[in-house]
């Protein structure tokens, strides 16, 4: 299927992929008096008394916007707020279909760190939680950052650490067929902005020990070349200051995680690797090295952020239940455990049984993905003390 | 009934009056592809070379904000955001119900009318339209006139207009009962904040001549005493610097319009008017005199706010209709014509052969009325030349 033109088309019929909906009746005068005035001036009350009472008399503990300032579209990059909207659409329609999630998107049209910052917090107290989208690095660091400082409710950059839950899930798995420990492979991560960074972190986390992280100007170092999260990562891992391509840090790797750009990886590079190589070449919409040429350089496990292939890595595997456990435990923030919790539900999702080279992850529409990794979060958040309500 | 015990009780059943729906199918590779990544990239790239298909290929064309600073929430003043959001989550519901208008609920935890405004020009891109919702006088009139002027979608401030629009065409109906021509009726209003002035000028653009606004400090006058919407107001209705109590002003009147506070109209006040005197006390909770002592005092009709008396006064009988129209012609800004019109709209909805002195305006789940309104406003703003598709 031409995704393209069908996806223009479908678009132009639906004019919308959500919608808001009426939950309650208000077809007579009586109706009317208790889901509006004057019957209303008591819920309202409630919450005056009570701020907590906005989770249980108001849509607020199911509701979280989808916020861009349309700076990191797909791979579109800054491409303005509103038309970042078909994405912002889509994610609500998904957060919906597969968490049950009333998501509702936001388009700031900003692109200055504070003044985001700044409207988010004004318009918070209308949600049970904030998803971050496609928010271009560095600064989708800072604003999470802060938001997550100064709000009592769940703050997620899906960019970041949906795909870092994602990417470890599937590695998880592959290291597992591969026979490999995680504390032994070499691996590379190429392309430093949002996702790199952040699924470096999660690795490292993870118990990886072995990792080289490569931008456009090759290995990142702690040195003015690079920006300052990026710094801030290679002064954890790039001790020895090793400089190089990605051709260089390829040679002998386990693992090859790509969040970059189209074409950059030859077949040699492949068979560079190690034995037993792990390719997750996830550009979009081109990926660094086609799953096909992978494959044949001898790959032994590739996932794409492509439907097409087998393998799918998406983070659409993440974000829906990640936030229905977060609001389910009314969880006042989102933390370390939460997200690896994550990780480890989404990959357990995948038995023994089923696991192949084919099929490390289940596939997005699997319903009992995202419930698996709702309970995950959900209990992770209530074991570290951080909801409000167990 | 008991609205306000039952309504506490349905809220939290409820636990929302809205929700966000799914409009798409998601439930396999290619529907995923199609709605989501990477087709999805192609309706993004469509706006970014056209940012007027925003309103063609996402629901923008269908979607408004109820938004609100919690300032002026009903008739329960300054009681913050979060305690808003039933009333607007209300607004929502009817929004939908009514008027089939995704609306959706945003509190801003701002007072400052500046960073209100700021907030949202910011997320303005996402929506079709934006409804103001109980946000106190005088910071209302500012914040309203700044986004007609720096927006391009239609900026509606329901309190003042949604309130002054059914006020108009209940009073047309009740002078057409009463044998009084517009033109010679004595009109007191009493309340000078948003809904107030609004009437008031409303008022005067249809055809009133004589008419006295009083506030807590008796009738408006061009002095320090008043504020300056007040002083504007006066300036152009009290050139004879007139003074006195509502008592005074009432005394003679034809028409008494209340949106003030509970008990501030005496049976003896109502005795001193005109003959026939139409009176529409429209405080909430509690209004400026009771239905049943209005009548026995020798109103000739009686309209108020609440639905367990005949003739309910709510602007619920205009907000869907209006916003329906403006979004359908997607109208570049809301303007007097179409305010006018839905006014003359709502009053013909009640023909002659139905009118009586206890019906003197629609049910508000009447869906006849909300089309009426809708279908007047869009031809005016297509007669008016603001309409950017006719």
């Amino acid at each position: 299927m031409n995704y393209r033109e069908e996806s223009l088309k479908k678009h132009a019929q639906w004019r919308g992929k959500i919608e808001v909906s009426c939950r309650v009746p208000v077809g007579d005068k009586d109706e009317l008096g208790v889901a509006y005035t004057p019957g209303v001036a008591e819920p309202c009350l409630a919450i005056h008394d009570d701020i907590n009472k906005s989770f249980e008399l108001t849509r607020r503990w199911n509701t979280v916007p989808v916020i861009t300032d349309g700076t990191a579209i797909l791979g579109l990059g800054d491409i303005g707020p509103e038309a970042g909207m078909p994405v912002m659409e889509g994610k609500c329609a998904l957060f919906k279909a597969y968490g049950d999630v009333d998501a509702f998107p936001i388009c700031i049209g900003s692109k200055d760190t504070e003044e985001i910052i700044r409207t988010i917090k004004l318009i918070s107290g209308s949600f049970g939680g904030i998803n971050l989208e496609d928010i271009s690095a560095p600064r989708c660091f800072e604003i999470e950052r802060r938001l997550l400082e100064e709000l009592d409710i769940p703050v997620f950059h899906d960019d970041q650490h949906g795909t870092a839950i994602v990417v470890s899930a599937a590695l998880l798995n592959a290291l597992k067929l591969a026979g490999k420990q995680i504390g032994e492979v070499q691996v590379v991560v190429n392309g430093a902005g949002a996702a790199g960074i952040a699924i470096s972190r999660f690795l490292l986390d993870l118990g990886v020990k072995h990792l080289t992280v490569c931008d456009r100007a090759g290995i990142i170092d702690d040195c003015d070349e690079f920006n300052l999260p990026q710094r801030e990562l290679a002064a954890l891992i790039n001790t020895g200051h090793r400089r190089g391509t990605l051709a260089d840090a390829l040679k002998g790797a386990d693992v090859f995680i790509g969040v970059s750009v189209g074409n950059i990886v030859s077949k040699d590079m492949v068979r560079s690797m190690a034995d037993k190589p792990i390719i997750f070449p996830m550009a979009n919409p081109v990926s660094e090295i086609s799953y096909q040429d992978a494959v044949e350089a001898g790959a032994f496990i590739v996932g794409t952020g492509s439907s097409a292939n087998p393998n799918q890595i998406n983070n659409v595997l993440v974000f829906p239940g990640l936030f229905r456990g977060a609001l389910d435990a009314r969880a006042k923030t989102v933390n370390r455990e939460m997200l690896l919790a994550a990780a480890r539900g989404l990959q357990s999702c995948v038995s023994d049984s089923e696991l192949s080279r084919e099929y490390i992850l289940p596939y997005a529409w699997d319903k009992k993905a995202h419930e698996a990794v709702a309970k995950a979060v959900m209990q992770a958040a209530i074991d570290t003390g951080i909801s409000k309500i167990y």
